[in-house]
């Protein structure tokens, strides 16, 4: 079966155990991932038996190619009347959408019409891959990973950030990725400090660290990977801080496995961090989810606890930032497991 | 003054004129617009006489250089409640949000605490451009444009789509872009009858259609721009349409202009293409306001009525598609003048 066609069963299976009649989903990144045609500004209708599309036309002949499971209906007035109208029809009395992925108009629209709220049913599916989605995320990983030997023997000094940026992108394009992930970072010096740094037209000099934080996107599903060296020769303080933060992903990578709670992985990277003195340096969370989107759930940080759980894939990533000097970032993407992880970010 | 310091006063003085005391801004590219800042997951508090960021620490130093006209504030618990928090200390009676740009969760957290809902202000303020934002986007549209002068010599028989939206990505960034302004589409044959196809690794054959809708991000501005031709001979049936569509685009140009409505604009392309026997092939609206976004207010169609304003831009892009053959789109991206229009996608 279609992967997509089975997603929208696991969605019906889930309507039914949480005693729902249907959803409307609104989410263009939860629609593509339940139909695999990804586009803006369309709608879907699944209920326990059916599921339909509310297309425009210009969309139609693409849109039954793509998603041949799915009943099209090009709507004459606006979208959501038409999905009231179905509603109606088809008598789905129970139908719930997503609080968190709808807007407050359309959402007040759906709540005066008798829906319910009910978040994280798309939410639940998407965080476990399976199947050739994980085969994208390892192509997508493997891509970035590989990137890193090529483009940094060409990282020399006087290269601006920006043409770094764009090298990596264009390896990663040669190997079939169809583009960057997210705003590439790419830090020299003290921007490797800023854990959000816009990659700026800032040369290399001599003697400085360098912070590549980047990924791609193959077949909609996205990479994310770090790395930091030393252009020239590393500082003493530079080598104990990489070290530390070494030893710290390291622990965290050991911790990730299923059944783990999304907590224990955080706080094992933050112990290596803070029993070497550098606690307060490490200005955010360990890891966050990936794949159809760059950040999706689940979070691994100090506060949200979730067990982790075979098939999700997630990062880790600590870090130490010394403003005004550099700063160091460790990080790889990886499939949990029942007895630990991959690594997809390798070569 | 620094254009987004302005900004924010141009949005102080709606609230006045709104009788609001506060606006509280969610969405990114608003917030992105009002101070210069671009970064997920932050929210923005704008008063009659002040404005408040609600950043993470890690983005403080950062967001402090960029935007010294706003007071950082770095949540302790979540955004939100520092938000109800200052509203409170700061007594800001009459506080809105903007029901289309808020999740339903968000929206009925502000409504519960006596928010009021008060849309497109910021859009109102982003629809008609300035200084720089001007300045940006004739860039932007420049580099696209020449860029059709440099690939379309190279596309050849047997090269794929998807090659030459690479080709078309790397020749604007050699030129500045950071990026492409959206999914580049690339069609050969009847692919080009595709409004949105979605580029393929499909092959060039001999006398066929190509159809490129491409753009660029030049400091942060969208460029939008769509350009057909006919690799070879090109067929009589290519020759009519092709000048059909000519004819309609050139009609809409001709009747953009401050105070004109933008159904006059659809209405000026559609008629050229009904008169001529081809109406029920044009499946899609004219044309979109596009700035921080591909697709933002204004739109030009058949549905919604807006007076066009000095400062506005929009693309024209009439098209007509013939399902299994070819099709035709003409687009280029426009500056509203008090007395016609400058073509921005020009070499």
């Amino acid at each position: 079966m279609n992967i997509h066609a089975k997603r929208i069963k696991d969605l019906q299976r889930l309507l039914a155990k949480s005693g729902l009649d249907a959803l409307v989903v609104s989410r263009t990144v939860d629609i593509g991932f339940l139909t695999g045609y990804h586009m803006d500004d369309y709608l879907l209708l699944v209920s326990r038996k059916g599921a339909w599309a509310f297309v425009a036309k210009m969309l139609l002949d693409d849109f039954t190619a793509k998603a041949p499971f799915v009943e099209p209906i090009v709507p004459e007035g606006g979208m959501e009347e038409e999905v009231l109208a179905l509603r109606r029809k088809a008598g789905l009395k129970r139908t719930a959408f997503d609080p968190e992925n709808e807007t407050y108009n359309r959402g007040t629209l759906w709540r005066r019409n008798g829906f319910v709220e009910k978040g994280g049913l798309v939410g639940a599916l998407r965080a476990v891959k399976e199947g050739e989605e994980i085969e994208n995320l390892r192509k997508s990983c493997r891509i970035a990973a590989r990137a890193f030997g090529i483009v940094k023997p060409r990282i020399k000094t006087g290269r601006t950030e920006l043409s770094v940026y764009r090298e990596l992108e264009d390896v990663m394009q040669s190997m079939g990725a169809k583009g960057p992930s997210f705003n590439l970072i790419v830090g020299f010096g003290p921007n490797s400090a800023l854990p959000h740094h816009v990659t700026s037209g800032r040369r290399l000099k001599n003697n400085e660290a360098v912070l590549l934080d980047y990924g791609c996107v193959y077949n909609n599903y996205c990479s994310d990977i770090t790395r930091t060296y030393f252009h020239g020769r590393p500082t003493e303080e530079f080598r104990k801080v990489y070290s530390i933060v070494a030893a710290s992903q390291k622990a965290g990578l050991a911790k990730v496995k299923a059944g783990v709670n999304s907590m224990a992985v955080d706080k094992a990277c933050r112990d290596v961090i803070s029993d070497a003195g550098y606690g307060q340096y490490f200005i955010h969370g360990t890891g966050h989810g990936l794949g159809l989107e760059i950040h999706e759930f689940p979070r691994l940080n100090t506060r949200v606890s979730v067990a982790l759980r075979a098939g999700m894939t997630v990062t880790v990533e600590p870090g130490i930032y010394l403003q005004g000097k550099f700063g160091v970032r460790i990080e790889d993407s990886v499939l949990v497991t029942g007895d630990g992880c991959e690594i997809l970010t390798k070569r």
